[in-house]
């Protein structure tokens, strides 16, 4: 495990835009599985200039790791929209490079992405419960490929805020590759930033692996970084 | 994780041969961690013959992953003793490419393999209650690097037969690298034979990762191989 | 450049399938290229009892890098024809795992390989001129890829062996990986036996690049592995 | 190989940059191995400000790989003076971090790279005559590891600007690792820029490997990128 502390949001930013295009620039298809939510938002900003309209990286194929679908209507989902909105769309990505995991194919996505050649690096947020991707504390285990998981009561709750508080929209379960299939990849890149985070960053540091805290499991990971703010990384040792 | 199912101990051991030909077999130096005990005697027999005298293989490195010491008596230990006994002395291989692991500078291994560039294999055994090295259940855990485990009185009894029952020799703790310190390798190779064992192979091919069952942890390494004799593959769906 | 010298073509044979053996055990696809000819005859020998009927080696697959196509017949040519004999057949290879270069298709060769993921390793033989695959003196260039070579009459009488002297079946051109393709590997190991090619490996090991010997050029490749009995290896210093 | 065409100084600054950036954030001793002399001056630039005082990158170890001894004086040489002020100097990098050549140390170069893991990456710039490092047209061949090359007139004609005129300075001989030196490294990447250059780039992009113009044979390295503005890529078709 590495970790990288920064001074603020905007150095962890570039930081992880950093690691973000050093995946990006090789000479072979890259995959690599990345983050929506807020955390990102700052790192895309940097990312967009330097990849829009650049053709040489064509070899890039981006997958998403987790997807809330919405209830009765067909459409796309809210991970695979807000990375739309955040990098996909301001950074003019082709669709061809673009492999959307959703309720209609998640049983067959860690199969796809081995056929593929595996996740180069997947690029992560933390959940203030610890959880990585949809791995919140007593949904998955460890041992979990990408499954559906039910939502409770707690859960739907959870999401509620992702639907902009229009209960007709939350579903009843949602995707998310396991513990298992982001371990597979061959890089883990996790940012994490503010004060909020700091006592779940400890654990995460100090590798005390329980499935309460599931982003604990990442620190067994052969590679894998951890970019903080001050922050972030003001309780560990 | 790749499962390999072969006819019985013999084949098992000759397909073992060929993963730690294959790890040394390369023009860059080579860090390998390998087991005591008796499931690999039969690979060692395979491996010696083609390693004794060859020149081309001075750029392989000899780690070994526990000790057992010797109460009283300051003599190396079960473990180096066994690999001696069974590899590098039928082999002959040089001293400086055999990087003893005791309880004198256990503290400093895992920044030493660190240094050394990280271990690009290891080569394991298991326990038939689940552990690996020296992480037998309720003695370390997950996040574990290198460490002395004290022993109580069942575990003294268990290492009891490792010295031919003489409780004088008996210590009172051994050391190991921690489950965090072997996923750190870059490749995992675990050898396994005998229907008592088939129980536990069946909760780590299902990936039941659970600290009960210590070696349930290695399902989640992304470069991980279980090479298995029919009867330890019994109970696997 | 590692260079292995053993005692004979026994051994030479036996650490060439060591090799093989290395590459295919791993858990991801393996793209290998391998050699026909007479030098890896041992070489496949040793292999076959070890892969056939394996169902853990479906990640290996297949390619050859030349071809002597018939003329006026539309049958496989020589070099595919010669690896099922030694290989293929005996080994049951599936066909879905054999990817078959050929007059029909060369050049989309360089191509097709990039978008399998590149090739892992290649195996090859030396030519007592100098040659590797199909790259004679004075055919190819270093910077050639795959390609089409013309046959003079000079070129017509070398090849005429391979169709046991009937002329009517020798071709006007053959296919070969050139030299570029080749050094676009991960991996190069080149196997030779016989006092015949000793001047040739000594200006190999000695990297005295010309294209006058072609294969000189591959002791510029980052991760070549030169295998030899003891006359091919008579005359290095 | 893969090529890069930039608008602009700028741009290419910038990829180069971020390639640097991303070979660096690994979590293991890179090796990197950079150049002197006016193209990147910029890139340096850019660098600069990420890299300086920040322990994460405490990993990274520097080479440089080629020197220009000054005659008389037993002072640093032309190559590492430059590095100095372009990028170890302003970036604050440690001085243990820095692995200098020079006309003492350059027999034992190529070993000394290999037992310290080789280099991960070589970032190189191209002459006008098409030579990289001190390999210049008609001074090392293909073949050459580290070498001492001996300056007839002409090259101490060259050399004199490196010495602001002043001829007592000039040396009989210079220092630098060969094409085979650089050919070993695991990624290659050189940056071009100016219309000055554009037939050379040509050539190398064209794979018209020839001992004339001794970058061509970078073409031939499986992992080689090329990073030009758009006058340095006017002649490519």
């Amino acid at each position: 495990m590495k970790i990288i502390i920064t001074e603020n949001v905007e150095e962890m930013s570039k930081v992880a835009k950093d690691h973000m295009l050093g995946f990006m620039l090789q000479d072979k298809r890259v995959n690599l599985s990345i983050t929506g939510g807020s955390t990102p938002k700052r790192m895309y900003e940097l990312v967009v200039p330097e990849v829009k309209g650049k053709k040489y990286f064509d070899n890039v194929h981006y997958y998403n790791f987790d997807e809330i679908p919405y209830k009765k209507e067909d459409r796309e989902g809210v991970t695979i929209s807000e990375l739309r909105k955040s990098y996909f769309t301001p950074a003019a990505i082709p669709e061809d490079q673009i492999h959307i995991l959703d309720q209609h194919n998640y049983a067959g996505q860690d199969e796809r992405i081995k056929n593929d050649g595996g996740l180069d690096a997947v690029i992560l947020g933390l959940g203030s419960d610890g959880h990585f991707c949809g791995n919140l504390p007593n949904t998955t285990k460890f041992g979990d490929l990408t499954s559906r998981v039910e939502c409770d009561d707690y859960l739907k709750g959870r999401i509620l805020d992702d639907f902009d508080g229009q209960e007709e929209y939350v579903p009843d379960y949602y995707i998310t590759m396991g513990p298992r299939s982001i371990m597979m990849a061959k890089k883990l890149v996790m940012i994490v930033s503010g004060s909020k985070k700091a006592k779940i960053v400890k654990e995460i540091a100090a590798a005390n692996v329980t499935e309460d805290i599931p982003a604990t499991v990442l620190s067994l990971h052969p590679n894998f970084t951890l970019i903080l703010d001050k922050e972030a990384a003001s309780e560990i040792r």
